[in-house]
């Protein structure tokens, strides 16, 4: 099973995935915890590109080709592995971002997105993906109280706003795949709703 | 107008690409020199990821999308904006290297080599490609000689060949843009066929 969490900056993805992985293990189940960009030695050296504040002039083309690198690799090399094995496989953030971020809020179109898609991806796609639905204007301040900014937070608030709301109309499309989970509540109570949806999603398996 | 140099390693296009960019600008004209991977900020630290030896691991998807990276922030920040300026843009590879090395010698295929090529380049096409003939043998010797071998150079002889083909292949496709220089003669044989061949490009653009 291939779940991925989404959702905007500060949603309280990793708390979460953490939380989730070691419930997970200590039923007794493998469990394999990435993210993108990156989950490889090669896809980390792109998330350092992507992420760095100095590449103020990186394209918007240029971004969806590194992202899509970073997954082609993730993919052949993590990912598709751990699930030939029958791991469940986690990953903070997968394709559902690059429709969000460079599909949506940079505009870049859906054709482009689904060739990138179809070639990053090659047909590993989440199982379950848990959209983790926050007020950017929360999760950035999260983020400002512990950590500079990378690339990605600079960008103005209207952007991460298209950014939430290509994910809640990305969840209204396939609404069994993707479940919207408020994020805006106390971590126990987050962690209880993403608990009972994965345990459905397993049950069904 | 748009000039690209291909060839296999140790070909001697660096040496080439600088007698002619002299040659040109004697003349009085605006020239560019750049070369890909790279050609950027962001193309560079690109570059730095795919040519490392260390990462042996690299699928060939991958690749072809950090190439594809690279290149699409090359003509937006450097490429376009020069021939919009009338300007004689000289590089050192371009979209005809993806086509040989990832195209024809990793055998990734034509309509994906094409994609990437529309992503990347957006239209923005060589004038006139020159592709130096080598032996791969020879060239791989010249480069030995001069410096350690980066991650390419370290694939085996016969993907070298296929890369070599394929280069001779393309220019019997558009025989018009593409014109294939004998690079196994004294450097300066070489450079009369290129500044022939350029001049001849000169006069009808």
């Amino acid at each position: 099973m291939f779940i991925t969490f989404e959702g905007v900056e500060g949603c309280g993805k990793s708390t979460q995935i953490d939380r989730l992985a070691h419930y997970l293990k200590d039923r007794g189940l493998d469990v394999v915890v990435t993210r993108e960009p990156g989950g490889t030695p090669v896809g980390e050296a792109i998330r350092t590109i992507l992420l760095d504040p100095d590449h103020t002039s990186m394209s918007p083309m240029t971004e969806v080709l590194l992202y899509a690198a970073s997954r082609a690799q993730h993919v052949d090399q993590v990912i598709r592995p751990a699930l030939d094995r029958g791991a469940i496989v986690i990953s903070d953030r997968f394709a559902d971002s690059t429709t969000a971020y460079q599909g949506a809020a940079r505009q870049l179109g859906v054709d482009l997105i689904s060739q990138v898609h179809s070639m990053a991806t090659r047909r590993v796609w989440p199982d379950l993906t848990l959209v983790l639905d926050l007020d950017p204007r929360i999760g950035m301040q999260r983020v400002v109280e512990k950590r500079a900014l990378d690339r990605l937070e600079h960008e103005p608030m209207d952007f991460h706003d298209a950014v939430r709301e290509s994910f809640v109309l990305l969840a209204g499309l396939e609404p069994e795949r993707m479940k919207i989970v408020d994020a805006d509540r106390p971590l126990e109570e987050v962690e209880a709703d993403i608990r009972a949806l994965v345990e459905e999603a397993l049950a069904t398996a």
